[in-house]
């Protein structure tokens, strides 16, 4: 830190993303992309014309796409809120609804960004513990007088909890906003986001990094009562009027427009996820059941910050904490068949001393 | 505002963008975007090569265009900084280094955003009048001990200062830090980045948006000593890591390749803006001295707002502010030979009542 900077950032720790090495080329299980290209009506929409547009800004309100989206979800325009990321979302969100006198909660095993956020704007936060199993217990949440943030299915753990849970949370806390993040829920997990009809005081909050293959691209939305909308609004109007970029808004709208394309690589990474669950337990390992694109497991021969290194050695990035309630674990992507074969072979031989 | 948001927001009043108009084709000389598409390297390169890499995240350090840039300005890739628009990289100077024991000061006539900014962080801020005829004097900000934001050439007078005048309050200000603003340099200004090998207080802010056709692709950046820097990466770190998108990196690195083709661009815009000033000039418009791809311009035949709403009625769409000093003034943005035309036509018809 300079001299010049703040003092109140003086205990901030950032985010550290996973790492995007320039190396060497890894087989990458690392930061929970799709192994899928983005569908043919995306490569079809990035066209020359719309690069012949760059030199004009983009629709700051983004309404096509906000009406893709509209008819896609069945909720209004005024519903939706777009975002570089559903990153720039939670931060948002952190900003918006939450101050010295609106504390927030979430998970002490989660998404790692959300204390950054909470550290960021000096708030007052709690990190509930998870249960056994890394099971999400919602009671925890409930009648606690305060901001919400959960990741559904949770990350690192995959695993979910179901609407009627999340509406206990939702309905109990009723003078805070519940922020649920489901940027993994297109895997096999509910939304909860039909309950933004009958909740003033819930964001759902989803991404096209994942499901819909656009990690590269940027795009979170938010969706919850026009009312939290508006705000979301008041704080990117104070921040960055134009805060998607053209082909990204394109990009976006023609995979909408292809979401059975997506439905069915989601059903192949689902394949694979119980194949590599299936393939892994045969190697002895324990892995948390999981709703999303990853798994999180462990091998009780060998510590996870090891197995991590040597599958790195051998060209297979996965992703390790060295927290300790998680060191053993290592969190692992679902990539396409030959991927997980390969991180399968690669772990079997670390196991055999090779 | 929701009852749910922080009440530190109560007194915010968001930036409102120029008009991005879905209701039919304008002459658009309201926003300051080039009337040149991107060059012809940028059409090479946001290919679908790219486009099938849109599944995996982007570099989040950007490396490969800060080696362009770093290349192209002589300056270390230490000391540049990449933004989601340049609007972004305002946000966060604002953030890391401004709070309520380092006041901010910027001009009363300038961008509109820097209060905004001011406002969203609540932060102590002067707003320095401009001189006679829009003039910054740059003793007004010299030893105010005091974090200062000035456009250089200044928004929306279009005139520059230059930068020994800019040394000065760099120099004389040696506990904060000095944000020059340079969006508009490339039409005829002179840049102060070279104070930045100088100075270990000074950021140089420029964008891909006016001079380099890429509005529609969102990206700015900061030039500064490597402390600086690593203090913008530390907010950008704690807020949005991945915050430039793949296809935009791509975009940028492309024009950097193809620089010859913007300069002669801005060549045009040049001779464009004398022939616009002259024109106008002939119809009785007195226009303030322009370094920038736009002009400040007031005829004392007809106000201000009403020559706006005219110009807008027959198909042209300029900027107009009602802020009471400068409602007598359009800010008219610099286009094609073509459309300037249309501009000047339409201004005469309006003169002559028609």
């Amino acid at each position: 830190m300079s001299r010049f900077m703040s003092r109140r950032f003086d205990d901030l720790e950032a985010y550290v993303p996973g790492e995007q090495p320039r190396d060497m080329q890894y087989v990458k299980l690392n930061t929970n992309e799709s192994p899928f290209p983005p569908s043919p009506a995306v490569f079809a929409a990035v066209n020359e014309e719309e690069v012949s547009r760059l030199n004009l800004y983009p629709d700051p309100e983004g309404l096509l796409l906000r009406q893709k989206l509209s008819k896609l979800y069945g909720v209004g325009v005024e519903n939706i809120f777009l975002a570089n990321g559903s990153d720039e979302l939670l931060n948002f969100f952190f900003m918006a609804f939450c101050d010295a006198h609106r504390p927030v909660a979430f998970p002490d095993i989660s998404y790692g960004f959300y204390p950054v956020y909470a550290g960021l704007y000096n708030l007052p936060y709690t990190q509930i513990p998870l249960r056994e199993g890394f099971r999400l217990s919602y009671q925890d949440y409930c009648h606690i007088d305060s901001s919400v943030v959960i990741a559904n299915p949770n990350a690192p753990t995959g695993r979910a909890i179901p609407p009627e849970e999340i509406e206990e949370i939702v309905r109990t806390n009723p003078r805070h906003v519940v922020l649920i993040d489901e940027a993994y829920i297109d895997f096999g997990g509910e939304s909860c986001l039909p309950l933004i009809h009958r909740y003033s005081n819930l964001i759902v909050c989803q991404t096209f990094s994942k499901f819909r293959s656009l990690a590269g691209g940027r795009l979170g939305y938010a969706m919850g009562h026009p009312e939290l909308i508006a705000d979301l609004n008041k704080i990117k109007y104070s921040t960055n009027s134009y805060n998607i970029n053209r082909l990204t808004l394109t990009a976006a709208a023609a995979a909408i427009d292809s979401n059975d394309y997506y439905v069915q690589n989601s059903r192949i990474i689902q394949e694979n996820r119980a194949y590599t669950v299936a393939a892994l337990e045969r190697l002895g390992f324990e892995t948390v059941p999981s709703l999303a694109n990853f798994i999180f497991t462990r091998c009780p021969a060998i510590p996870g910050g090891t197995l991590y290194e040597k599958l790195r050695a051998k060209g297979v990035l996965v992703r390790h904490w060295t927290k300790p309630a998680i060191a053993d674990y290592l969190r692992i992507t679902i990539g396409s068949r030959e991927q997980m074969d390969v991180l399968i072979q690669r772990t079997a031989e670390i196991l055999r001393g090779e």
